[in-house]
């Protein structure tokens, strides 16, 4: 579909809202806290546990206030601004289970039988912006809300083959050609693989390098995609940061700088990005802390 | 914004339909009618002529049954399947005018300050499909109903600087360069005396054709954009137009087939098609006729 990741907020609860009028939201970042509030424009919003003041962690399922009526349960399985990851797919007693993957999508085998709904936003792992990706269960279509704009209607985007109207073309174009080159590369196996290695590397510089560099996030839901981390000890230099940012530029490591919302530095590992392309990375790390810890640590 | 024309069919309504919860709509072709179709589910929508069988004329704006109460009056200036054009700006008597510009923008001068929005589809004269162009009267902002999306509230996208979330960036990126070539062409003037010309050539060329080649589109309303005609008599002959289409073909001339709701041949002269595109079009019709007229005229 069209409309971007945030239109699927918007669509996600327009087609799948109607059966009973409310869902379940497990907020654990900026998107998927922007998609419960989309949501409750369509219906009740039950959020399974309270939004953290400061995301960085995912409390046990266990002690999720589930409702038992929800049309879905929903989660966002990687927040690209807080670095938080599910390290598990969530049980929901068979009620269906929607996972916007935009940013985890083909660096990961995932189990679709699990799922109701999976989509992801094309521009992180599968090609440029302009593009949805949606998988959605067969029998969970048909239901859609009488105020469901027809290009958000995936009952309509199936009978009309994906294209009701022009799409993004050139978008879909390079899709294609990046999914051909996640096959030729080793599938998806080959790119968890790379993933874990890639992530395995930057964590375990940031480990070893005795609090100079800190990441904030529960150690148990790290994201092996999106990376924040504190350069200077456990609550930042920003002025050490901003020499961090400025000498990774020299060495043509662009976007490290983490959002604005959060700050500090933040690696983004999507399937674009080498193992090597990380180990230059921590190697600019190890240097960068062998010349500024002793004044900063 | 992004969704495509079709989703600006549902986002003019989310975002206008709540001053007064009914619209006008002139209904002359097959945009038109998806667009007062999609409206419908916001409110009450008044055609203001009954919606012709055959599409191909548009009725004087004196008979129009316009209602004084409705939140906005939309047409669409120009509707590609059926080759009619709107001559003039259709009169409100104060009612914010809507206009779905897609296929004409750019084509011709506009008094801009007559409209309540213009919308504009990207992908005909502006650059690749994946954008919308909105232009909307400050005074009209602010009032979307409660059940619009994020991503078609004008409101919001504005407040946004249009960058609510990651746009179809390629296709802005060639926006820019295809705003820039026509500035550097002459401006939206230049494009305007090129398309009259172009369509003086085309008309005339099926008119001095003796009805070997027909255009059934009411005179006064004829596109200069899109030209639909038949070939081998008014009502056409098929495999002669198959023929057509194949000899174009070999002489590079692709996508004359007319939309599959009505046959027949269509030239479609957006701003990227050149006067002298025209002329090899015109001089292969003559040939063509020459060949064929004898035996089917």
């Amino acid at each position: 579909m069209q409309g971007g990741g945030c239109g699927a907020f918007a669509a996600v609860a327009l087609n799948l809202m109607n059966r009973t009028g409310t869902a379940d939201y497990a907020v654990t970042g900026t998107w998927s806290s922007k998609a419960a509030k989309e949501a409750a424009k369509y219906g009740k919003v039950n959020l399974v546990f309270p939004k953290a003041d400061k995301p960085g962690s995912i409390p046990d399922q266990k002690t999720w206030s589930m409702d038992p009526n929800a049309s879905y349960v929903y989660y966002c399985d990687n927040e690209t601004v807080d670095g938080v990851e599910f390290p598990y797919i969530p049980e929901t007693n068979g009620i269906p289970l929607v996972s916007d993957m935009s940013s985890s999508i083909m660096t990961k085998k995932v189990d679709v039988s699990k799922f109701g709904i999976i989509f992801g936003g094309a521009q992180k792992n599968i090609g440029p912006a302009g593009v949805v990706v949606v998988i959605i269960r067969e029998d969970l279509l048909g239901n859609a809300m009488k105020v469901c704009p027809s290009v958000f209607d995936f009952t309509h985007i199936i009978k009309e083959n994906s294209i009701h109207n022009t799409p993004a073309t050139f978008s879909v174009y390079v899709m294609e050609k990046v999914l051909q080159w996640i096959k030729k590369s080793g599938g998806v196996d080959a790119m968890q693989k790379q993933s874990e290695e890639k992530e395995r590397l930057l964590y375990g510089t940031i480990k070893q390098s005795n609090s100079f560099y800190h990441c904030p996030i529960d150690e148990r839901v790290r994201s092996r995609i999106n990376i924040p981390f504190r350069v200077g000890g456990k609550n930042g230099n920003e002025s050490l940061e901003a020499k961090f940012l400025e000498e990774a530029e020299k060495l043509k490591m662009y976007q490290l700088k983490g959002h604005r919302s959060v700050g500090g530095i933040r690696a983004s590992l999507y399937n674009a990005v080498t193992l090597e392309d990380v180990q230059s990375l921590v190697k600019f790390m190890i240097e960068f802390q062998k010349q500024h810890s002793t004044t900063h640590n």
